[in-house]
């Protein structure tokens, strides 16, 4: 009996979010979502919610890059394989080391079934329902590779478009062709023969895959292809697999589908449009959704059909139709070193980042190092760091030598000094003060954990 | 030969100029225009420079609020009297103790002319050249009070409306009735009868004022009255004085005269759309005004007639017209602690505020201490203190026992120590940290200055 094998693909950093994601808070484990229960949840969380209930018997591999492994280790708890990108190079590189991974960890067959998709499509229900569909014409060999195709709502130019050869109540349809963000004149013809939109999933049998990657290179081990991955060519599983296919099927699907990557998209589907320390004058304000982040008092009046959004990495004022487009502005204006991350010891926020002429820097940081966790243990060879506790107990090691701190302690670590920190009996509120050649990785070495994590 | 007296007032904290403008950055202090060098100038710096060009033989006398002297002597050098009101309690208490203060301390007789004026109109040179005319007709005695009245562009509903019995081309009418802010309909009316805008300029002999100061109480000497200050009625010199006037004059002026007092009318004469660290997407943006004085980068698209300004004290984004009536939307929403500062050693800038269960706070702070420059010796009596040094040279001072400091320097103050600090070879850079019940003003003691500032 063959098995299901659901690859959701995680990418892209989603700076068309910013300055809500980041390179470590992409769009998809941003908490602007309610589930049933009213609770804040990631587009990532919705959907495990939704496989977990409608394919409750698939396999789940997520493929994503180095960046996005703590986000979603933080947010998804359960069963899934992880393959991790050792560099980010497109689809088809993604799927293929995806397949390798199935083939050879997890010890699935040729004749399995794997359905690609997106980690953070926000669909109906019955979206992952038609994986069972895309499945069984897998398994019947309806085709090489099954798509699903949503059917159009409206002649948008953004879109691919798949053309099939049946219509109407055809169930399974064989693809003609496609065709690649249409003019809408285009994408009208293109509804009106009944075309579908492309949504990016793709099913197919794993042998299959197997196969398209053997072409690149024979590959001893999913180690073997990871160390090998720049061999793989950097190209769409679109452009490099599918339109290439034999064979290729279409299932359609009629539900709900939208692509949350946008400002103009994701506020239609957040239920609070104001949150944080926000005062928005109601009286001369339509359409506007307000998201602050920082401390600061924001204040917004006489403005429509926009959004607003202040974190510790930037201030975005756009209007909602414009703010699809505000990725090269982004470009032009931010740091890429995140302003402030969720880690797995508690979290930190950048407050301040001097440069000074004789070359060196300053990063001010307030950490929170939340109840009975821990600060890795660490060497900063480029910087030393001076630490003030400003509330909470905890303990500080430097050099193997332990130390008791509490509100008021400050801490001085030299350049090259191993140090670690572990709050004890409540959260252990800090102010970090790193001076030197501050923000360079591979000034950080990582060392082992100094506490038992089970302590 | 009896002289000339300008009282400047300055007043307002300008919350319609929120987050730009805060208790110590009044509108009138913020460098917002260009003077003929093209040098950044407040509106307080060009009225000096137009006074000295235009009225050169004036004695200028200041009349403002404790909280704005440091803005005042920072920004404006050379001779004039400086009076503070003990408290703030309206314009006609404000402007009997400039005319005490001319009478007992700078040895002005009754027989001279006083002008009072605002000590930030934006205005053409030729208001000033009124201020002759109008001391001129005091001298001549036109009447008891000589108003400066400004030729209407159109029927505004904000104004107090001066009439007079003469119009056309009399330089100097004799007032009938004042209107203060008529509707639309009302205003075209008087328009067309050839009344002017009262725009706060007043003249008069100082015996007159002085006359009038009797009524109130028998005040011996200038801080006599400054002590007594409470026994003034808390009333507007229009209202308390020269409403009830027995003869009043207005001399017109026909230039231009704006009030910058809100981002509508300020951003009209800003010759910079964009300052600090901005994106601005012009293609899709117009009439569009951003300040950023944070280092977060700010992006902006698909925007109309609004002003984006972002300070350490909060947010603004507002249409240019609902600007302003922004003052109660800012009340609800900001701090009444300022979050950065110009000092007479430097600048400080808050970047983070944190409050703890058990009822302490944490402030962290960046201070820059220029070069040459000294930070007050003080004791802080509310909380701790720990500074790390980020950069430059300096010497600290804890209870007059003096150490170096340079980069790197950890420097911790106990609760109830006096210290003080020095930047030396360089600007010293600083991030503090105060620990225990911060923000009290109370907590902190002033004491002498440590080293001799001509040192």
């Amino acid at each position: 009996m063959s098995k299901l094998h659901i690859v959701l693909l995680s990418g892209g950093s989603g700076s068309r979010l910013w300055p809500l994601s980041n390179e470590t808070r992409s769009k998809q484990f941003l908490k602007v979502l309610r589930d049933e229960n009213g609770e804040h949840v990631s587009m990532v969380q919705r959907v495990f919610g939704q496989i977990s209930r409608m394919v409750p018997d698939a396999d789940i591999t997520v493929a994503t890059g180095v960046s996005q492994v703590r986000s979603l280790e933080m947010q998804v708890k359960g069963r899934y394989a992880e393959v991790v990108e050792p560099e980010r190079r497109d689809t088809a590189p993604a799927i293929m080391l995806a397949c390798e991974h199935l083939a050879s960890e997890q010890g699935a067959r040729r004749d399995d079934t794997v359905v690609v998709m997106p980690i953070d499509p926000y669909v109906e229900d019955g979206y992952f329902a038609k994986v069972l569909e895309i499945s069984q014409a897998v398994q019947t060999d309806a085709a090489d590779m099954v798509l699903l195709g949503v059917e159009p709502t409206y002649p948008s130019e953004k879109y691919g478009y798949i053309v099939s050869e049946q219509t109407g109540d055809a169930p399974v349809r064989k693809v003609s062709r496609f065709t690649e963000k249409p003019d809408e004149v285009t994408a009208r013809e293109l509804i009106a023969q009944g075309a579908l939109w492309n949504c990016g999933v793709f099913g197919f049998r794993l042998g299959y895959a197997l196969g398209i990657l053997a072409r690149y290179g024979s590959f001893s081990s999913y180690e073997d292809l990871r160390s090998r991955y720049a061999e793989l060519p950097k190209n769409s599983f679109d452009y490099e697999v599918v339109e290439r296919a034999e064979s290729v099927a279409v299932i359609p699907y009629a539900g709900d589908w939208k692509d949350l990557g946008t400002w103009n998209t994701l506020t239609e589907e957040m239920k609070d449009p104001y949150s944080g320390r926000v005062v928005v004058d109601d009286s001369t304000c339509s359409g506007v959704h307000v998201v602050n982040e920082t401390g600061l008092p924001l204040v917004v009046a006489g403005l429509t059909d926009s959004v607003v959004v202040a974190t510790p990495d930037g201030i975005l004022v756009s209007g909602k139709k414009e703010s699809a487009a505000i990725k090269s502005l982004v470009g032009q204006a931010a740091e890429s070193q995140p302003m402030y991350e969720k880690c797995p010891w508690g979290e930190y926020r950048v407050v301040d980042l001097s440069s000074f002429p004789n070359g060196t820097s300053a990063l001010t940081r307030e950490l929170i190092i939340r109840e009975g966790k821990q600060l890795e243990y660490q060497r900063q060879t480029g910087c030393s760091v001076v630490w003030t506790v400003l509330s909470g107990q905890g303990e500080v090691v430097i050099e193997e030598r332990l130390q008791e701190v509490a509100a008021g302690s400050v801490v001085c670590i030299s350049t090259g000094q191993a140090y670690a920190a572990k709050a004890t009996a409540s959260d252990l509120f800090i102010t970090e003060v790193q001076l030197g050649r501050v923000l360079a990785k591979e000034d950080t070495e990582e060392l082992e954990l100094f506490w038992d994590e089970n302590q």
